[in-house]
C-alpha cells in the first residue's frame, strides 16, 4: 500500500538523508565505550550530544539522567502528542558501544566512520546508535508528511548508557523514573531482522535464569582406591544432576519446568517454517557440527521459543596433566535456564531448587544459588501495536514483513515488568552487520526503510491504538 | 599350636630385640624422602646401610641396583637355600619414605627415632623400613631355630627406593633383572592388618585403568541464548557420559566392563563378614557422609572385590564468579576404572572406548587416552604359598589369621606378570600407624610378631610347597 503520504514522507528522508548521516556520523565519532572505565567521559559526551540532537529536532524535553552507583548516563527525551486520546509510545535504545580498536582487525578506524557501497562502517552504526538515531529522521518525516506541530502518539525516548555493560543500573534507573517513563507500548529499536530480502518484526525474547549448584562430598579429597566404589562422589553427582536434566527427548525433565509455558500457535509454527531457513547454513553460524534438541521442534522453534536448560560450566577434582586417583571433595555446576512466556522466575528457581534436592543421594550436601534472572517477553501476534509495527514496515519495505523471535535475553523485559506495557522490537540491522564485531556497519538502504517505518509508525498507532480499546 | 621350635624362636628375638630396635633406629634416621631430589643422596645411603646389613645378615650377595632414567637406587640380595627341591620366594618392600617435617605438626624430629610406650615414632617406622627390616631378625631367627646354615628357601630380597614416587623405574628395573629375580612366589611386606587384635593376610589388590576423555563441540564458546536448545553441549555430553557410567543399581554400566571378574566365593564373603567393621567408623575415615556403591555388596565387598568407575576430575566452560551465559566449546573428564582379578586391561579399555563412541550424539567429537594401567592380583585362599604364611603368622599370632584385600593398586601386579609368580602379602603394620601422615609409628610387640612370622615362614614354605605341586 503506497499513500500520497508515503510518497511525502520518501521525499522528506530523501531531501535530509545526507544531513542525517553527517550527523549519525558525528556521533559515531564518539567512543562511548561503555566497559572502558577510562572513557566514561565519552559516554558522557555521547549522551549530551544526544540530548542536544534530540532537542533540536523538537523534543521540548531531552535530559541526560544520571544512574545509580556512579553508572553511566541515560537520555531521557519527551514529546507529548497533545491529542487527549493519544497513547504513549516509550522507544528504547543505547547509546554505549563495545569496545573496538583498529588492531583487532578493523579495515577502518572504528570511530571513524566510511561510507562504501552503501554502507556505513563504525563501531556503534548498528549497535545501537543508527537504530536509535533512525527515529529522529522518521519523526521529522512524520510530522512533516503530516504537517502536524507534535507526533501523533505521546512519544518518549530512552536510550541507555550501560546496555554493553549488562545494564548494571537499567533496572534501578526504571523504576526511579517509573512515572515519567510510564507508556502504553514500548518500542525496542536494539535489533535486527532476518535479512534484507526477508524484512522481519521481532515478537518476543526469551529469559533468563542462572544457578550455581556447589555439591560436597568427603570433607576432602579421598583416595579413590581406598575409598572408590563405597562412597558418593560429588564429580559423580555433578554429571548425573546434569545428565537427568533431559530426557531421552531432550526436554528438561524437571518437574514443573514446562508449567505455564505459552505454546507456539499454529499459525507461528506456519510463519517460522516460512522463512528462508536452512540447518547446515544455520551450523556454520553456531560453529556446530550438528543441531540437537528438544524432540518435536524446529531449530527456530527450539532457539526462539522453547526454554532450556544449558550448562555453562562445570567443575571438580583434579583437572591438571596426568592422572590423580582421588574421589574429589567438591563439585561445580553453573547452569543456566532459558525461559520463555508464562515461566515464572521464582516458580522455575523452587522447581529447580527441589529437584535438585531429590536428586541427589545421601551424603552430598548441596548449596544451590540464583544470581540474576531475565523474564521472558513475547507479544501476541494480534496485537494492536504490533499490528501497527508490521504495517508501518510494510509500507516502508513494501513487502510481507514476518516474525521472528530472539533467543537470548534482554533489558526488555525490565521495561516489561515495570512499566507494565507491552513490548515490541522495531530494528533494521541484519546478521552480517557485525555487532560486536570488527568491520561493524549499517545497511544506509535498511536504515533508511527504518526512517521510512518510524515515520508511518506513530500516525497508524494513534489510529489504530483507540479502535483496540 | 605353640612348638618347642617356637619357643627357641621367640627366646631369640627377645635376645635380640634390643639390638635390632637399635639398628633399625639407625636406618630411620636416614631421610631416604625419595620425592625430594635434594635427598636423593640419603635415599643412596639409605639403600647402601640396607646392603651392608644384608650381608651382615649372612646374605651372599647384597647390591645396590641402579634404576634407569637416573632414578633411586634399589637393593638386591640372595641367599640361596642349598636344598635342590628348595622354593624360591621373593620378598620385596621399600627403603624410600613419605616426606615429613617437625613443622607439618609431628610431636618429635620425623627422623629421630623415639620409643614410647611400646610404640616407634619415625617416618618411615611402618611405611616400610620397620616391615622390610623384621625379616633380617626373622631370618636369623629361623636358622638359629632351626640350625640351617641358610634359609630352607631360596631367599631373595628385592628392596625399592622410589615408591613413595609412584615406582616410575620399578617396572623396567624388575624386566631388566627379571632372571635373578626369578621366584616361585612373591611376599610383599608393604600393607598392613585389619588392627592389633585382628590379625590378618591381604590376598589380592585391585588394578587399575585411567582415561582421559576430551570432548569439543562448536569451535568456540557460542552465546547461549542465541543457540541453547539446538546444539549439543560438550559439558552437557560429558555429564550424561558419567551418569550413563552406572546403572541404577550404581553398577558399572559399560558393556563387557564386568567380563571375566573373578566373584568372591561364599567362604570369602563370609570371612570379610565376620571382621569387626562397622559403616560409621569407616564413614570416619572416608571422610564421608553415607556409603554409597554396588547393589547387593558390602561396604569391604565393594572396595576390596568389586571393579568401580570413578570420575577424578572434570571440566568444562566458565568457572569462575558469576555467570557466563554460554555453550562451552570443550568438555573434559579423567576417569579411572579399579578392576579386579579376571579383568584385563586391555579388553577394559576397548569397552570404555566404544562405550564412549555409542554414548555420544552427532556433532561430539571427542579423543580419549589412556595414560597408564596396573593390574589387580589375587592369591586363592587355598593357595598353598597363603596357607604358609596363614600358618607362621597364627603362630606368631597365637589366633586365627583373617583375609582382607586392598582397595588400591600397587606395583605388586607388576612383579606377578613379570615374574609369573602369585603375589602374597605379608604386613603387621595397623591403620593407626599413621602411614604418609604425621607421628608416623610402629607397634614394636607387633613388630616382634612379624619377626617371629618371618621366623616360621620360610620352613613351613619348603614342607608345604613341594607337597603342594
Amino acid at each position: 500500500m503506497t499513500t500520497t503520504s508515503d510518497s511525502a514522507v520518501r521525499e522528506f528522508i530523501a531531501e535530509h538523508r545526507p544531513a542525517f548521516l553527517d550527523d549519525l556520523a558525528d556521533w559515531l565519532r564518539i567512543p562511548s565505550v561503555s566497559a572502558d572505565p577510562g572513557r566514561a567521559g565519552e559516554v558522557r559526551r555521547s549522551a549530551e550530544w544526544l540530548a542536544d540532537k534530540l532537542r533540536s529536532t523538537g523534543f521540548p524535553v531531552a535530559e541526560v539522567w544520571e544512574t545509580e552507583n556512579g553508572g553511566l548516563p541515560a537520555v531521557f527525551a519527551e514529546w507529548p502528542s497533545g491529542d487527549a486520546s493519544a497513547p504513549t509510545v516509550l522507544v528504547y535504545g543505547h547509546h554505549d558501544v563495545q569496545p573496538a580498536a583498529r588492531e583487532d582487525g578493523w579495515d577502518t578506524d572504528p570511530f571513524e566512520p566510511v561510507v562504501t557501497d552503501g554502507r556505513m562502517f563504525a563501531r556503534g552504526a548498528a549497535d545501537d546508535k543508527g537504530q536509535v538515531f533512525f527515529h529522529t529522521l522518521g519523526l521529522r518525516a512524520h510530522l512533516a508528511a503530516t504537517g502536524r506541530t507534535a507526533p501523533a502518539v505521546n512519544l518518549k525516548l530512552l536510550v541507555e548508557g550501560e546496555e554493553e555493560s549488562g545494564s548494571p543500573n537499567f533496572a534501578a534507573l526504571i523504576r526511579k523514573h517509573a512515572d515519567r517513563l510510564a507508556a502504553d507500548v514500548v518500542i525496542i529499536s536494539d535489533t535486527g531482522m532476518w535479512s534484507a530480502d526477508t524484512p522481519t518484526v521481532c515478537t518476543g525474547m526469551r529469559g533468563l535464569a542462572d544457578c550455581q549448584i556447589d555439591l560436597f562430598g568427603p570433607s576432602q579429597d579421598i583416595h579413590s582406591g581406598s575409598f572408590g566404589g563405597a562412597v558418593p562422589n560429588p564429580a559423580t553427582e555433578a554429571a548425573r544432576l546434569v545428565a537427568a536434566l533431559h530426557d531421552a527427548d531432550r526436554r528438561v525433565a524437571i518437574p514443573g519446568f514446562y508449567d505455564g509455558v505459552v505454546e507456539l500457535t499454529e499459525q507461528e509454527r506456519e510463519l517460522f517454517a516460512e522463512l528462508p531457513f536452512d540447518d547446515t547454513e544455520w551450523l556454520s553460524v553456531a560453529k556446530s557440527r550438528a543441531t540437537l534438541g528438544e524432540q518435536g521442534f524446529s531449530t527456530l522453534e527450539r532457539i526462539w521459543a522453547r526454554p532450556t536448560a544449558e550448562v555453562n560450566g562445570i567443575w571438580g577434582g583434579y583437572t591438571g596433566p596426568g592422572g590423580k586417583t582421588i574421589i574429589p571433595a567438591e563439585a561445580h555446576l553453573k547452569l543456566s535456564f532459558r525461559l520463555v512466556a508464562g515461566q515464572d522466575v521464582e516458580k522455575v528457581r523452587q522447581a529447580v531448587a527441589a529437584w535438585v534436592t531429590a536428586q541427589l543421594p545421601a551424603g552430598i550436601r548441596h548449596e544451590i544459588v540464583f544470581p540474576g534472572a531475565t523474564r521472558p517477553c513475547l507479544t501476541p501476534l494480534d496485537h494492536p501495536a504490533l499490528q501497527s509495527v508490521v504495517r508501518a514496515m510494510g509500507r516502508a519495505f513494501e513487502q510481507k514483513i514476518r516474525f521472528t523471535r530472539e533467543g537470548g535475553s534482554g533489558p526488555a523485559a525490565d521495561l516489561q515488568d515495570v512499566l507494565g506495557a507491552p513490548v515490541l522490537f522495531l530494528g533494521i540491522s541484519v546478521p552480517s552487520d557485525g555487532w560486536h564485531s570488527v568491520n561493524e556497519k549499517v545497511e544506509l538502504d535498511l536504515l533508511a526503510k527504518g526512517v521510512e517505518t518510524s515515520a508511518y509508525l506513530w500516525g497508524d498507532l494513534a489510529e489504530h491504538w483507540n479502535a483496540a480499546d
